[in-house]
């Protein structure tokens, strides 16, 4: 078994897409997050929902959760449309938590598993050259060795 | 809306639980991982499949995942086995990795996201005194503020 045949579509952003419409592509996707492509399509890195939420959440309020306590319950259903005009790019994890790991179509799942288990990430993207064929989650590699 | 509202069932395993059983609820399951019950029952950490794979493949190939490319096909497809007979106390993520944000039922969508945000993690469990009522993903957390 190699990392073509178990490669599947996995939703992508790009750096200029709206952060509401990143938002709206997670919201109850059961995913990691989304792969963002960089300037020349080619995987760049993972945005998982939390990177959403820290644009949207007031940062005194992420200084200091508990005074999110304080904030009535009717406006605290709509914090989201904090994202306003903002954009995937202002979104990005730190640069030291963008590990996206590649993995070329004929790597064994043994190497999948590896880099998972090093970088501690859900989730390779299957690359070929700068061109993305799909990613594997680590539920879906677990599924696959389980034979479930 | 308040977190009790929106409290899912969600898997959970003891530190007694067979790594292999942990690995098997995974599998598939699009979830950010298993909720690991302490003696009390209440919960104490997220176990993310990464964490499963760290057990399951060799040390000296999460030092050099190339070197997994060097594993032939037949025998990378069965390195689960390696599980053996561990159980999910041997597989816990680092103390330092270990926080699973816990909220109260009458939490708000904004303490929830503020948690979310500030630990960046995907996962919350409800929790009232020790007994465990669900758990909410940022995904789920992302439908409902975006009423997706």
């Amino acid at each position: 078994m190699r990392a073509s045949e178990l490669a599947t579509e996995f939703p992508t952003v790009t750096l200029a897409t709206p952060a509401v419409d990143a938002a709206r592509q997670m919201a109850g996707n059961d995913l990691p997050g989304l792969i963002v492509l960089g300037q020349d399509e080619s995987p760049f890195c993972v945005l998982p929902a939390a990177q959403v939420l820290r644009m949207a959440v007031p940062q005194y309020i992420q200084d200091d959760p508990a005074l999110a306590g304080v904030i009535d319950e009717a406006a605290a259903d709509t914090f989201i449309d904090n994202l306003g005009d903002h954009t995937v790019r202002e979104l990005l994890p730190p640069p030291n938590s963008r590990e996206l790991p590649t993995v070329t179509p004929d790597a064994t799942l043994l190497e999948i598993a590896a880099l998972m288990a090093q970088l501690r990430v859900p989730v390779v993207a299957v690359v070929d050259g700068n061109t993305m064929h799909g990613a594997i989650t680590a539920d879906a590699l677990l599924d696959h060795v389980l034979g479930t």
